[in-house]
């Protein structure tokens, strides 16, 4: 394992350090508990929104703290859980008159540490559960993974209670969008974690992995390498199963690269989906390519579409300012 | 090798037909020959500024192009010069009265295209040469190298041009921040071009290539394996050996990722590297973290410090609404 880094210890540390330094024009790092928190107040009565997971996703979630987004996210360490007194110190650190909503990606322990955290919080709140993976069915044992559809939830979410959408609005929203929108991967190769040292798991040179975790999860199955459209179109017709748009409906396409996927490709990814939408009627009416909700250095990527009608529309184009996405301002 | 194409012929067409569809508010590609440019008017007697270089390198220069920065980029085959008729037919179609200034990073077959195509060119031109890679000496027989800092060249300039400085300004405003621009790379593992299915290099698991090519060519030494502090303290001290920053000079830190380089290293390398110049009394007062100037999926990274002056850091501010930067708008 070759890494940039000093120890296994500091690691995270050191690179959130780095993180708000960088951005110190609008976050800022609370360390003891760690979590990242917009440097600017919000209006009096505006909903709190906090996020969080394991780190190694970045820029998920850090990178969507500002303006027109999160509030604050928690992170935890390396595909690991934050825990609950990270994300009570948030909640109690933005809450603003107007609650908090939790935006939790579906893991066992991200859902468990979150409830403990909402159980002890002493204000109005309520939980949104990203799981917009159809690698699995609905009906798997413990629900549908949280990936890169997560922020588009947060992005939405965002926007609304930037313009003074009430807990209970936020809460239903957020609902909708996570609903319709549904996200599948594919990975070339494995991660590595620093704290292993070695990949999470093997993979054959003429293998992939359909249907992968965003921590290496075993995916839906394993096939032999193939091309560019049969990978899109494989993962391009169950998301369009599951979520069967109607012809002329608007949508948003997103790419996401897992880490060391070139932007080349990932273009090229786009291309082959919006040619498969498209060929359906489906009017691709949004874009974001790029490393959003990453897998530490996996190559690979995730296709979401996200359904919209005229108001997510208008909150997705609103005004955001945080790390890895901003516009409009 | 596993990549996300169909075929080598046409993995350029189609990543680049998914960049434009996917930037249509901004931009479209031009074929026959392939440019991409700005699909909005700019304004009369503006400088038309015409930048390119072999693919591989995304987003440069393709997802520079936009309001505040880039008119036009032509991107060659992977890691190959563009032609001369690519650079004449983007100049020809971008120029609106104020002449054409040609950004070109310092490669032997860029120089000779771009120098061809203004030959032909019937107006006004003039030509900023990127060479910010300070792995070499300046004596060096072909001269330094364009890396990370270009990027810096291109906005600097472009916000200028934007405002309405004539093609002599944006010239020695070019050659002014390249002068005050010094980066340096490492790789941790070798990028693997699409055509030839293979590592461009061989490096072992403990070695790490210092002064790396964004091609992968050899840089200045081959090191073992060592400590993020290590490598970011040998890169940092060569950068400040070229540029002697005074006490109290404001500069801007870049830190660049070559493709396959998560995140959070760049932001822990950000955080090493910021402490470095922090000691020296320079005042960071800007920075750029992520993959900018990519070398497909080399893992590694380079440090780029850039000098500011209140004029740069006015610039460097200004609005720029492209694909891979966007800030103000």
């Amino acid at each position: 394992m070759k890494k940039f880094i000093n120890s296994i210890d500091n690691l995270l540390d050191e690179s959130l350090s780095g993180f708000a330094k960088a951005h110190a024009d609008i976050i800022q790092l609370n360390t003891q508990p760690h979590f990242v928190r917009r440097n600017k107040p919000t209006a009096p009565g505006k909903v709190a929104l906090i996020s969080g997971g394991g780190s190694g996703h970045e820029p998920l979630h850090s990178g969507f703290v500002g303006s027109g987004m999160l509030d604050a996210a928690c992170p935890g360490q390396v595909f690991t859980s934050p825990t609950p007194d990270q994300m009570l110190a948030a909640a109690q650190a933005m809450e603003n008159g107007g609650g908090v909503l939790f935006i939790v990606k579906n893991y066992a322990g991200d859902v468990m540490n979150f409830e403990i955290a909402a159980e002890m919080l002493d204000c109005p709140h309520d939980t949104v559960l990203a799981c917009d993976d159809v690698a699995f069915p609905k009906t798997h044992s413990t629900g549908r993974r949280g990936v890169a559809g997560t922020l588009i939830v947060e992005k939405i979410i965002g926007a609304a209670a930037e313009s003074g959408a009430d807990l209970a609005a936020c809460k239903a929203l957020g609902d909708r969008v996570n609903i319709a929108t549904a996200s599948m991967g594919v990975a070339l190769t494995s991660c590595t974690v620093p704290a292993l040292g070695k990949p999470t798991f093997d993979i054959g040179e003429n293998e992939i992995e359909m249907g992968v975790g965003i921590h290496g999860e075993r995916g839906r199955e394993r096939l032999t390498m193939r091309s560019a459209t049969e990978i899109v179109d494989y993962l391009s017709g169950i998301i369009d199963d599951d979520l069967k748009p109607q012809k002329g409906q608007s949508a948003l396409l997103h790419i996401n690269g897992f880490g060391a996927t070139p932007l080349m490709e990932l273009h090229l990814i786009y291309e082959l989906a919006s040619r498969f939408w498209e060929k359906r009627g489906v009017n691709i009416c949004r874009s974001l390519v790029g490393n959003y909700t990453t897998s530490l250095d996996m190559a690979g990527c995730s296709i979401t579409l996200s359904l919209l009608d005229e108001e997510l529309l208008r909150l997705w184009d609103a005004p955001v300012h945080t790390a890895a996405l901003r516009w409009g301002c």
